[in-house]
């Protein structure tokens, strides 16, 4: 098993998280997004879509995320990152949408840079990731106070799926200064994430690949 | 159970076709996009994202079209919309989400309201629309048109989850007038699933709420 990260990556911190609560250590391929090592051909012929993470496993490429998360669950039960009834794991799953569909992939690299390719200055683009932090924050904060089967983690007291998703988003909102007081469940939950080993082990500035 | 849709959002699209397919028939409520009905209060408190689609099931209410398929999937698995093994299972949701996490986020309603709304005229909203249609759709095609296990739809000869997030994006790209000859092995899997009636009657314009 080879995975395919770079350690600033959102989506690969998602895996990586995934991969330390199941006790995986994978091989590991870095590949430098702002040196466009995504775009590299060989790397290119092996993911079409130049993202990280990629996941090479039994002669296969697996790629987004979520997929390759829910392969991991599949394959490797124990300990379960779903819950067991199809309500909850809707749930689950819709809870780590809200980030990995509507927040992430509006504010990723790529469109960042496109948004100054466009003509915008650096404020501009800050102000665009910002705002679909608070809209997204915001939306996830109401779904997570209002459901009585949030516990300490996003759903009960195991962390899961939509956890190993959070985490990731709350770090790169406060790298880019988002304010984050209006997001006290989210910001409880993330704590006690980040306490975990399995979550600690798998932030950017802990990977071999990490750069200041 | 009740779907909350549009009949232009592809989102709502997607959940329709698999509603079709298993030959269920919610309630449906209508969300007028356009008209912003989605920020309406009694909306919002029923789904916080004010997004659609919500699926109102059992007291739950449902988001994110995927985590929706997938409970339709889970509590109606007959016909299947993923396949057996984890490594089948992991491709079809990966094309899946390289479409609903990495084309439709980037290209949605409220993004592009949003270019305009810092002051990006008509043509240059489009401009952004076909440039992430096209680095998608190419990631697409290569991934596709590369792999043995492509048939007749995106996994073999049964249309399923990766078929229902293909056809609303490529109904749309057709709308903000894509070209989309460079994709051989979408347009034969769209051409296939739309002349299937489970597809054909989940199309935007033969939705109760369509207006021309």
């Amino acid at each position: 098993m080879k995975l395919h990260t770079y350690f600033r990556s959102s989506a690969s911190y998602r895996v990586r998280i995934a991969l330390n609560l199941k006790g995986l250590t994978p091989d590991l391929a870095f590949v430098h997004l702002r040196r466009n090592e995504q775009r590299d051909p060989g790397y290119a012929a092996l993911n079409p879509e130049r993202l990280v993470p990629a996941l090479e496993v039994d002669g296969q490429v697996l790629t987004q995320s979520l997929a390759i998360v829910e392969y991991l669950d599949e394959t490797h039960p124990a300990p379960p990152l779903l819950p067991i009834g199809p309500l909850d794991r809707a749930r689950v799953r819709g809870l780590a949408q809200l980030v990995a569909c509507d927040i992430h992939p509006i504010d990723n690299l790529r469109v960042l840079n496109h948004l100054k390719s466009m003509g915008h200055a650096q404020g501009e683009v800050d102000d665009w990731y910002r705002h679909w932090i608070a809209v997204g924050l915001t939306a996830l904060e109401a779904r997570l106070a209002g459901d009585p089967r949030t516990g300490r983690f996003c759903h009960g007291d195991r962390p899961g799926l939509a956890d190993l998703v959070l985490v990731p988003q709350m770090y790169n909102a406060r790298r880019f200064g988002c304010p984050l007081d209006a997001y006290p469940t989210l910001l409880r939950i993330d704590a006690a994430c980040c306490a975990l080993p399995a979550f600690a082990a798998a932030a950017p500035e802990n990977q071999p690949d990490a750069e200041s």
